[in-house]
């Protein structure tokens, strides 16, 4: 089965990656952004889906500083 | 409105990441892990979520060598 892995900073942690991506928006002339958040995309096949929070905790995220969402995808293929 | 956007590396293109990823879940003894795919996922809020491909196109992510995806969220709140 697919897994995806959504890692975001958590709320109130600095996210200078979302900062700069915010500024460099607005220099380009995009009205209107704001609250931009930077964080990591994780895809995989796994056999077992329940294992994915482990793997989070263990090596995927950080969870001092990060949150993380999991969320199992259907196989369309196959 | 939130705009999320999946950024993924482009089917056929290396993916450093992702390998060194399944290799050491594989170490941690995960098994039956396979297809890691490391991206980045960038959230905002955003006046006009039309004009979010545009900015992927410009600065989010790289067309080379990338696939994005764009998906509008519901305002959960106010």
């Amino acid at each position: 089965m697919t897994a995806r892995v959504l890692i975001r900073p958590k709320e109130g942690i600095l996210d200078p990656s979302g900062q700069a991506v915010e500024r460099a928006l607005t220099s380009l002339g995009f009205q209107g952004v704001s609250e931009v958040k930077v964080g990591r995309l994780v895809e995989l096949e796994v056999d077992d889906p329940a294992r994915v929070p482990e793997m989070c905790e263990r090596l995927l995220a950080n969870p001092l500083i990060e949150d993380y969402e999991v969320v199992v995808l259907e196989d369309v293929a196959g």
